[in-house]
């Protein structure tokens, strides 16, 4: 196993981590039932670059509804978003990012926006790395949480990505099952329709699931403090040090994006989701960098 | 398996769905990862009279406040709480029942509430059963959670209660991990004390998990439409229409408290939790009604 990985510190810190906490009656031993680990998704278990996977499947819904209602190309914020003019868009602020997640990713069922992510999964190449994005995830990683499960833990995703995108193809990708996804939402209403109980997506927010939200939402699913977490951008650091500071042995990783070659190489810049902090205070805060260049023997499968 | 059970229609649903469900190459089978099965908790899987098991542990913490701050006792709502007021109680209204839950739940770690929570559970005992209110749970629905499992389910807890206080007790009594227990909750604030990532539980509702909250919760939590549901009173039909109308094979099972030999006997006028309208449309919806009197065979352990 983990045949992607070069020999190295990263590789020795993750296999050492998890003969420690599974060695019966070792002094580090952890009971199966808390070896729990969580995993940020863009950038972390597949590529979020030139833009993260969500936001080529925003501007594909949003298409689709402006070929419908051709006005919306001339109304803000879908205007901007559409023509990808970045400044007029951030002038938009929060409240233009919300309207347009809210107009692609609400206002419909749970089970109908289910298929139409599932399908839209299911043909949507990525602009330059010539796969299908669903084909975009780090084999190396797929491979690691194939081993944490074979050694007895449970393996979430705690992701800023929607909640109901990311299950529409995690346990195909990863092996992680829709309850074990934590992710941004918007609240949903129960009703009833033609005889059927439904939830309905309102275009109102429940969890955007980044920074300090993502320990508040692994108290909330998960209830139990992770012992391994792996991230990739100051918007993990909060759950890197919440589960890094637990008492006993803790893991906490984080992908350096340092391969231009084989991937994209990014940090502080990226402005959809920087790395900085966390870069900076890792050795201080006993964080395991990850380097992709130097660490993955392979990248994609 | 299900010796607690009586030979009878409702023991007969539920070994046949298992057995519909879970036959390889059958018109009706549904894979192991779609075999989800949600459970109320207070008057589903253990005791739930003369009030919630909640409410006593309430009851103890403000006794537990009043007595390190005695002016509690002259104020509202603390004052009708101790008292017992129910008058002075209804009085007050939604607000003052939040007051006493935050007063209560809220203004400590996650981490130290569930030390609090298992302390009490621990010793205290229901007052006319005998027993630690903790074994107040019943027999049969604990073989009916080992029997599911036993045959690939997933077993949820989806209750009106604090989430954090059924952590504390849901993996002992039911075999149910923290991360598949769903329940009301506060907001939590991540913070730094000491050194240490620590979630704080803050006096604001997050969510109220009943009636069309269990749904909506099922759908934040789970993503996926169970394909059992078994409640005992109004705040749960939501949960088992959303269950029972989903396509494909689908079990909703209704607990009818009428046995008040070996438990309680009651449904309509019990004002904390009533069973009237699930009760009178059970046969509409297609929800099996199950009596504690003809279908078990025991009640507690």
């Amino acid at each position: 196993m983990l045949e992607g990985w070069n020999e190295g510190a990263a590789k020795s810190a993750i296999v050492d981590f998890v003969a420690r906490t599974t060695k019966a009656g070792g002094p580090e031993y952890v009971p199966p039932a808390e070896r729990i680990a969580t995993f940020d998704n863009d950038g972390t278990l597949w590529c979020e670059q030139p833009v993260q996977v969500q936001v080529f499947f925003t501007r594909a819904r949003v298409a689709e509804l402006a070929a419908q209602d051709p006005s919306m190309r001339e109304r803000q914020p879908f205007k901007a978003f559409l023509e990808g003019d970045q400044r007029a868009l951030a002038a938009l602020g929060k409240k233009g990012v919300m309207e347009i997640a809210f107009a692609t990713h609400a206002g419909m069922t749970e089970d109908a926006f289910a298929e139409l992510a599932g399908a839209w999964l299911a043909s949507a190449k990525h602009p330059t790395l010539g796969h299908l994005f669903a084909e975009c995830v780090y084999r190396p990683q797929v491979e690691l949480l194939d081993y944490l499960r074979a050694n007895g833990f449970k393996t979430f995703i705690v992701s800023g990505g929607g909640v109901d995108f990311m299950r529409a193809y995690a346990a195909k990708a990863y092996g992680i099952p829709p309850e074990q996804v934590i992710g941004s939402s918007v609240r949903t209403r129960f009703e009833m329709q033609d005889g059927r109980g439904e939830l309905m997506k309102l275009a109102e927010l429940d969890s955007f699931d980044d920074r300090d939200e993502k320990p508040a939402n692994i108290g909330r699913h998960i209830g139990r403090r992770p012992i391994l977490a792996f991230g990739n951008s100051d918007g993990d650091l909060a759950m890197l040090r919440y589960v890094k500071t637990g008492p006993g042995a803790r893991l906490a990783l984080l992908l350096h994006h340092d391969d231009a070659e084989r991937e994209f190489a990014y940090d502080r810049e990226f402005r959809l989701s920087p790395l900085a902090e966390a870069l900076d205070k890792a050795q201080a805060y006993g964080i395991t960098t990850v380097s992709m260049k130097r660490d993955w023997r392979t990248v994609f499968g």
